[in-house]
């Protein structure tokens, strides 16, 4: 890591990090060694000039070593959503393991960035109705659903705008804005905090509970705190999702992105998406297995804890120990 | 190759041995230079050993370097089913140019362990009916055939079990049990010795031939003698197949682990399955073709020598010489 | 490059060069480094024992590092026929664009080599009917069509021969040959000049125009001297679609190669020439769409030159600079 | 570094332990990358096992890799003595520049390992008398000098006896033993603490100052408090030498050993002694020029500071930044 | 090479061109590869910033990779005065092989640069007098000698000074300046060209022969047209030593500077200065018994020609040829 | 290692083989990996295609990787000399033991090779007195001494002519030849068998002593049977001296020949003499030592065998085992 702030840096301070940054990085990854992808602040432009330097040095053109790849370079299709339609494909197989399904079903979602967009295309893309957004002064309320293509793609573009606000939204699309509050209060079939980490404290987890929500979904990383875990888990008629499990998308297709370098091809998005579908189908059914055979009935935390448990403890015991 | 012997070895020894051992091949081996598998004494429990060296010393997760690997770090499906399954596939290209299908087949099978039981699986799947299996004990005759799941499930735990006897089979099921005899003087349609090295002698050899067998098929590594096999190419009537092409799928599902490695993706049972079928049915085609050019009619035993001799000196000559 | 010439040297000579060369040159390449591949004097024969000392000093089966390799070694299907098929597959695009298509319409090719060979191959399968060959000795006008295997297969035999001449294709089939004459006052839709750089001279483009040719399809390596396609591209209502795009499909398929190489998997013919004829596809797509988007309407040769430059100059600026 | 404990390991344990951490360093070191040595617990044995693993996996005689090595497979000679060597090298520069010598000099050392063992020999082959040594047990003080062989050998059977006790010298030569005390409050020239950071407080300083020695001489790593030091540097008359560079014997010696690795050779016993000689000779001097230039006179503190400083300094300007 | 000019960049400018420009060499050098040097516009600054990159990137300290290295990383002491001395000593070898020796020789040098200051400061140094040196502004006359450290020194700063004129010399030390003249007219004993390519055509030649001048010793790089060499070699009593032979006192120290860092040791100004005296006596004699062979009587320009095609040619026949 | 045979074959041959041999070899060895040198067939021409080779793959003149090399590409000085003048060394250090001397000594030498040469080479320089010398055709009995310039420099042309014959030299010098016939019968103070394994049998041993001789001293490789070896052992009044300690000087050159390649220096041949000397002192009186440790009094063959032993026991354990 580095402590570098790229706030108020040229692109040319930015490029010269990324370049400075691969020079000492390049000697420690590889294609079959660690394989760095984009995060918070590491966005496609870094990405590109870190692998343009590590291109430059080692004279090859080994592009599985790093994800988040530009489409010109080996990208892969579906990378952006795939965070997004993991976590949507994941919530299908547990309305599935229910005997329910996404038809008509209402979700309140937070935060309108990447993931969030994922969600949304693919929830309206099968039939489900996502009705809140939420950024940092307050949700949007949209009770007919963010499913016109006109409406998801204005996502894209407030993202884009670097404002942080999601009332243009409401503006836009004449929808109510609550500033400065979360959107748990909407009543909805599905809650998915989609934002940040401990979005979801007490106090929300109760009025979520209160709400009769009966799928609780984390899709941005570690959305709940350690109390509001436990209030969820205690709860009955409420199935809580681990975000462990629930947003494996983006490194699942980092991983695809990795099998069409190493192939030297480039796969459809219908081909990248039917992947991304199989493995969240994979994750669900492997948390499922392990919960079962703990006992556990059908506790999807537990059963994800198990599974990359032994999953990680298998295959070091079965390579041997210094 | 090493003179230890993991007899009386404890884990932690076999796993030191196997990392030392590892030390100091690692730099004569790579997935594009030379890649090792598992063989007699060497299971997935070594394999699994030698990779973890490979890795630490190697800094590098190449899991082509070596193949018959457990599922956790890169193995394939159908490697353990590859030997059986593919002997059978080969077996029925025979019937096929022979205008005679498997349906109903008997057939005679010695040993019991990883080759025979993916060969009565195999058969008992298309229809054939394996009747014999035999261990160092004797041989079980069991005139229903091996075709229930009970029972070929039944072979596994036999060879799990250590004993090395094959009257248990006898014992649990009901059927007759030859101490200290060999399956072949039982009447069958084919003749499949799946244990060992010169297995068939010149005296095994006449009584196969006596009881009107149409098909001999090597499974084992050779297992004719030179004798037995003049006998079995001069007699009319008796088909062979020689192993160095019969039990090829071996090899061959080997190099498919490696395509998945290669391609950081791991295939369904039923892909690899299709691309065996498919191999085997080259391997058997090749063999037709090579024994036709030379005028040797459908000798299986001329074919797949002249084809693997001409496959490897073409290559010889087209890359030059010093 | 070398200034070695391989005229009248022996095949140990040949070889000899092959692997001196190579020891120098095997430094700079990689499969993912640079890939060279074969042209015009370096046909299967070199690519081989190139790849031989490649392979003998790297002490690594690594044969994604050449392409054109013969098919004991990790070489192709549809390597031969790659850009005939692939400058066929683009005229159809340009026919379907048109509201037009192939059924029918009449050829005249230049050239009776590998390329010509392909074209009138992957022609005559679709139901055109190609009318002309030529050699440096004139040219041959076959009214019926070289459509029949026995006519294109005949090709191959009179490159073989190494006489250079394609009068021996009028002899054998009895039809009209015009010594010391190019086939360009032929009356056909489609001109598709496939034998060397610069033969459609200012002559010749007036030739075809006069002739009422509706489609100029370039296939050899920029076969148009700069007035000629001048004239052409300022000629109404013919269609001019530059080599740089129409002759791609060779290196197409080197990728193909490269792509088979690294899943260590042969493809069938039909699985390279369907990715192949997607690739032409797309090729004709991307140059219409650049024009397009330029407003240059459906112009072939500056779409196929902006799409060229923005890929590439995209894929730099993403990638950094010093 | 590792958080390995040696305590009550057994021989092999330590081997495995070395073994295993030098299979992950190995990737990080080199004769030109970075080149580790022995310390406080890594000692002879543990930098054997070290480099033995390292050329097992580098499969490579490059022993310039470690440094502290056994003679049997590139070690130096004088490296165990080298520090004390250097230090009173040091200290005869010291006496120089002051008009003074070694002969006759007292010297009150703390301390009984090989540093201490080291200044004892050199400082009685030079014609001074150390008449102190320490341990956690006490002083002992021997008013006519640790300067026979016997005495000097006497000092090496101590420490390898690892009772950690210096009584043992008072009660085999018949000299005086103070328990628990420290040597400081014997009258001396010259004062020589070598054994732990911080031995010397203001309370040592203090008796030291009072008892009129003339030169006080860091051998060990910063053994004086920085209280104590600022006292020492603010009083008259007393002559303060760093630690920094008095004890730079051993990391120089560290270097000819590289050097002699480089060469394949091995120096007598003399040559590297004279190497050293030169070395310590140089550091004193530079530090007396760095201290002259701005204008600090004889202070050897500053001086060493600031000659470390300008050379690393200069050194990372000439080679440029990012 | 690159066709970047050093003209008005700022520091930064030339440390990032050096550090891209070295970014594709690195791969392409090393200390057993191609060692590259400073010349004209690669001076010590350029050299550091090229070896930091190199470092940077190969994360090793192989500082023999380039010479003209600075102290501070690896430099050789001599280095810069390598070339002037060296050719002095040679002419001393010319000396002696005549029966000859330097004291009280007068010698006209042109040019003040690096090499003139090296010759200077060594021929006083033995007793020869330099009477001239000359810039683009004109020649000084100091018929008193650059004998003194005072005068020699001073051609450092004039040099340093970057204003490029030697009439500075003139004013300083009061001697006559000759404005836009060369310095052969001067009546000496010796004449050695030290500026630059070409700098003596017939009529120089004809002035330096007419002044009875016995030695003419090339020291800048070919300084001598091809007409002017001729003539010097027809002339009787006027003895020529080539550039080729004369001037390799630079490349031989920077042999020294790398022998010093394969054995990672600097040694003293007298050890460097004793080596290359050495080699330079050994070049002139190799000269001398090349010429004899061939029966050439003291040539020392074919002398120079022969040695070094012998030594190539040897070498490349007994390593083989392809 | 190979079963090419050089007989008959040319230059060409030869040298295309050890090209071809050396492109499987260079990855195995190494400067600091695996050192080859000449040997039998071997010589500096095999020597230098083999470097070549080597060179041109590495792309590196790592000359260290072979010894035994021509001087133009980093061979050393003395090295043809080494084994005889090492054997004589040694010799000397066995008198010096005895306070005898070399002066006047008489020596029978078999053998009129390399090895011969050096011997009489450097026993006529120190004053004693080489009388025979021999080939396959008999003996040479020189009673003056082999001790001039120009006897000595016949044995390397005797060599040379490719004759292998030695009445040559009785011929030329009008000195006694015994066909067919050793020398070992002339009464000599010192018997030097320098030709080839077991020439020495019982019945030659007895010989040796019945003559009086004080000193056996082994050159070639083993050349004592085991029966004559234990008839010596057991003789009294005279020293055995192994070939094993004696022939070490050919080795030890090679060894200084890489450590010149590792300075990048070429030392004179006084350098390597005296290096040589001290080394052949050096193994004497290592010898000695290990034989008076065990108890065995002046035992050359023990010491020799006991002192290699330890030193490989010792640096095996030092560096840990598996």
């Amino acid at each position: 890591g580095s402590d570098f702030s790229p706030r108020g840096k040229s692109d040319g301070e930015i490029m010269r990090f990324c370049q400075a940054f691969m020079t000492e990085l390049y000697r420690h990854i590889g294609p079959n060694v660690d394989v760095p992808a984009g995060d918070i602040g590491v966005g496609s432009r870094e990405i590109g000039f870190l692998f343009g330097q590590y291109k430059r040095i080692s004279d090859a053109f080994e592009n599985g070593v790093i994800t988040g790849k530009g489409l010109s370079y080996g990208g892969s299709l579906i990378r952006p959503e795939a965070t997004g339609y993991g976590a949507v494909y994941y919530t299908c197989e547990v309305f599935k393991h229910q005997n329910d399904n996404i038809e008509g079903k209402t979700f309140a979602i937070s935060g309108f960035g990447n993931v969030a967009w994922g969600v949304c295309k693919k929830i309206a893309e099968l039939g489900g109705i996502p009705v809140t957004i939420s950024g940092p002064d307050g949700y949007v309320y949209d009770k007919d659903g963010i499913i016109t293509k006109e409406k998801i793609d204005y996502l894209l573009e407030m993202r884009a705008s670097g404002r942080d606000r999601c009332q243009d939204y409401a503006d836009k699309f004449g929808v109510p804005f609550f500033e400065n509050q979360k959107p748990w209060g909407v009543k909805v079939d599905v809650a998915m905090p989609c934002a940040t980490q401990n979005e979801i404290g007490l106090q929300e987890a109760k009025q979520i509970i209160a709400n009769g929500t009966k799928y609780y979904i984390e899709v941005a990383n570690m959305p709940t705190t350690e109390d509001a875990l436990d209030l969820f888990m205690d709860t009955e008629g409420i199935i809580v999702a681990p975000s462990k499990a629930v947003n494996a998308g983006g490194v699942c297709v980092s991983g695809l992105e990795m099998s069409q370098n190493s192939q030297r091809l480039s796969w459809t998005a219908e081909e990248v998406d039917e992947k991304l579908h199989n493995a969240m189908i994979a994750i669900h059914k492997n948390s499922v297995k392990a919960a079962e055979k703990y006992g556990l009935g059908y506790n999807l935390v537990a059963g994800a804890n198990i599974a990359g448990f032994e999953k990680v403890a298998e295959a070091m015991m079965e390579q041997g120990i210094y």
